[in-house]
């Protein structure tokens, strides 16, 4: 099991929220609407989806991670650095 | 006219391309995905928007600066400087 | 004559203190100073280092890319195109 | 005793190599150097400390947090709390 199920219902809500900002972009766009502003809304949206990457991170670690290193330490150096190479992309996205 | 008319079809599709990969990840939240799936997607996503902001921003500068520095040096400027506002606000997203 | 020689002085002193701090960074390692604490560190660095890459993009819109827009049309949008190459680089570094 | 003592030297070695392209970054700007290429280097040092930031990041979730979580469940969440607040500066630097 996932280490974020505590949280889901917080997670679907800011996804649901994220997708609603996307497609306001979309409309923007559409409605020719000056490009700075476009862009003010795409470093929003950025961001909200990174602080969800964050989040995810931190739950992924207080509970994969903390479990396996608790299960033997060779386990935990495993999801150490699985995670690390998530968090190395989300650092280069 | 904002810059981006050329392209509009263009920005239109990735923009619901985006939206669609944002409704899968709540998906894959709610399925209880494997977080470090989870988080592989989010970084494709950040990056998808991110190009399109990148995309704008060349418009942007190939329409409306390089228009109002053909207008006037002063114009030019102005336009410069609000660019650069939102360029930082992307690098720092 | 690149855009930016009106604030060298200013991007001198501040690229001065970005190498003293790089330089304390590998100091807190050598001294073993607590990982968390030299990731702030760097995280500061990384900061002034972006900042001092926005000068540059906002320097050089305001003067080469204005001054070949003001000469062409054509030119403007190569120097454009070459600009955005640049942003796209710091966006994504 | 913090977690990356076994690539010390690594780090110095990388660090030193940063602390050289950025004083490379000044001289550049001293001698006038076209803009675009000061940008080039400026992304290229960015993404290298970020790479030293993930190494670091590494090497602490690898040792303190593993240590910690093996330690009891409870110290190991207060890690993991304090690794991710770093993490969250990295991925917003």
């Amino acid at each position: 099991m996932p280490g974020y199920s505590g949280t889901k219902e917080d997670y679907a809500r800011r996804l649901r929220r994220i997708e609603g900002q996307v497609r306001g972009i979309a409309r923007m766009v559409d409605e020719d609407t000056y490009c700075i502003d476009v862009l003010t809304q795409i470093s929003a949206v950025t961001k909200a989806l990174q602080a969800v990457g964050i989040g995810l991170v931190e739950d992924h670690l207080g509970h994969c991670v903390v479990e396996a290193a608790r299960s033997s330490e060779q386990e935990g150096q495993e999801k150490v650095t699985e995670a690390t190479d998530a968090i190395a992309r989300l650092v280069r996205s």
